[in-house]
């Protein structure tokens, strides 16, 4: 098969042992498209704040294998996700992994695809492919955005640099599951209402910050403007004050993440103008959804898994109300591109 | 005065001879607000794709205060935008500098401030101040873009990696006034039809790529958004075909960069795939707008210059036709927040 599927502690280890004699590790790049780049977005930051001397960059797939960073090499590690294993940009950055020596790690959903012979590890992450994204019995743990997270957390705890809050992560980890089902469990009335509301708009803002960026961007592109053909923008409340705030008006609506975490207070005064300015806003408060049980020095992390998953409670409402079923495409698999 | 305004190569030999016996510098940090940040954004791509072992990241003013990368500290250089000064958001993260004992540099373009006392060193850039941008007689290789540029062109060129373009690059920063001013030229009449054709949307996005990503990030978020109130998004031309091309349609408006350089051909699919199912569509051509002459192994970093410093022509017309002038603001600087 030219791949093994193992769990990321173990891939991780085995990438440093073979990489031991010729450098070790300098670089860890994460690569997708879309939703699966979007999901690499808390890994990225997780070694921006936490990691002093290993480079790591996010990029989009095809800007990668265009313009590919100079170092990037047989002391890379290249996490790329991709969920069906068939999208050819990703698959020719897994190929250009392969040409360059790097250690390739492939999370996908899809076992049998195109781009698994590209991958020196294949991680088989976990979805929830109901059509409707009710179901809600998935290990939210094993979710693209946390693999990508386990390969940063391990690749830390395993070098020189080590990371201290290792054993809490994991407690989050292990957390995160039974947070998210409650949670999706409680947006359940609201999000009836918010699609009522919002049946008749053709624009809706996500606002977010920190490590869950990620997921007001992934909101944005992959629901909003694609599966509803909405205009929409994925707005970082830090940046809100420094331009698109002056779009703010009584009828504009607004899905806003607070995160628990080091950024809240971004998000928080945000928030505070939205309240006084806008009349259609939608608020998704991680600590009122249960995150805060997760200890302080990790919960930053884990708010894109929430904020992700809480999602698609509102979009299977508002897609019934719209009707326009989330499958909906015009040009995505149907016309050349 | 507690700062001192040289040219940047000086400064740059001055902090590595200051921290030489520290550990030298291992991070560089692009910290900024809005416009600002955007500005900032081709040295971070620059960073990525040329140097192999310095930590750099583009980072919110807000978020680098309230989340921290854990080695910022006297073996970093800080480097901020902040263009009057007195960006509360930005004041912080200069004070932070200071006390984590990091080299901060400020590019700033006044030159008495309330933010200059936190930086050691600060670069006044060169900026149009003419109200409606169109006296176009500046010195655009003394804008904030290039001289963030120039930190970490300098900075590589002045350590271990070294850096190999070195001279085309500052040959590349030779021409670019006189491209820019020729394309300003360029664009005057097509500006007046762009203005003319797009006077009632109440939606524009912007798209582009690579280093230039920046200049439609800006456009966006400072012009379309905070100065005209339009809805808005700066669409990667990479990212494009995962989520955001589903709101393509007959009436919606693009403004798309078509960069010079490295990812030019994801500009291109984009492009071609807008002239097949968009009807409003306004190019901006790097190889057309005269950008072609510098180097292609430097080019890359010299397109969001170019595209920055045209869009000024169009925004111009724009904002003379919908007869809502560029300064007007509901928000900023009026209410608190």
């Amino acid at each position: 098969m030219g791949y093994k599927s193992t769990d990321i502690k173990s891939i991780v280890a085995e990438i440093l042992e073979a990489k031991r004699d010729k450098g070790g590790i300098k670089s860890l790049y994460f690569v997708g498209c879309g939703g699966s780049l979007g999901a690499l977005y808390p890994a990225k930051t997780f070694m921006e704040k936490e990691s002093a001397s290993i480079k790591s960059a996010w990029i989009n797939s095809n800007e990668f294998v265009h313009c590919t960073p100079n170092d990037f090499g047989e002391n890379s590690i290249l996490v790329m996700a991709c969920h069906k294993g068939n999208t050819p940009e990703t698959i020719q950055a897994a190929k250009l992994g392969k040409e360059k020596g790097a250690a390739v790690i492939i999370l996908t959903w899809l076992e049998e695809s195109e781009i698994v012979e590209f991958g020196d590890y294949i991680v088989l992450y976990s979805f929830d492919a109901s059509q409707d994204h009710l179901a809600g019995d998935i290990d939210y743990a094993g979710e693209k955005t946390l693999c990508a997270l386990y390969v940063a957390v391990e690749l830390l705890a395993q070098t020189q640099e080590g990371y201290k809050n290792y054993d809490k992560f994991y407690e989050g980890a292990g957390m995160i599951t039974n947070i998210i089902r409650n949670a999706r469990t409680h947006v359940k009335e609201r999000a009836k209402i918010f699609a009522k509301a919002r049946k008749n708009d053709s624009v809706i803002y996500t606002m977010g910050s920190g490590a869950s960026y990620g997921a007001a961007y992934m909101e944005s592109i992959c629901i909003f403007m694609e599966m509803q053909w909405l205009d929409s923008s994925s707005i970082h409340t830090g940046e809100f004050f420094h331009g698109p705030f002056e779009i703010t008006d009584a009828n504009r609506p607004f899905v806003i993440q607070i995160s628990e975490g080091s950024t809240r207070s971004l998000d928080e005064r945000a928030l505070i103008f939205l309240q006084k300015y806008a009349k259609n806003i939608e608020i998704l408060d991680a600590k009122e959804l249960g995150l805060s049980v997760i200890d302080v020095s990790v919960v930053d992390y884990f708010n894109h898994s929430l904020f992700n998953n809480v999602y698609p409670i509102y979009n299977h409402e508002l897609a019934t109300i719209r009707q326009h079923p989330l499958a909906t495409r015009r040009y995505m698999w149907k016309v050349e591109y």
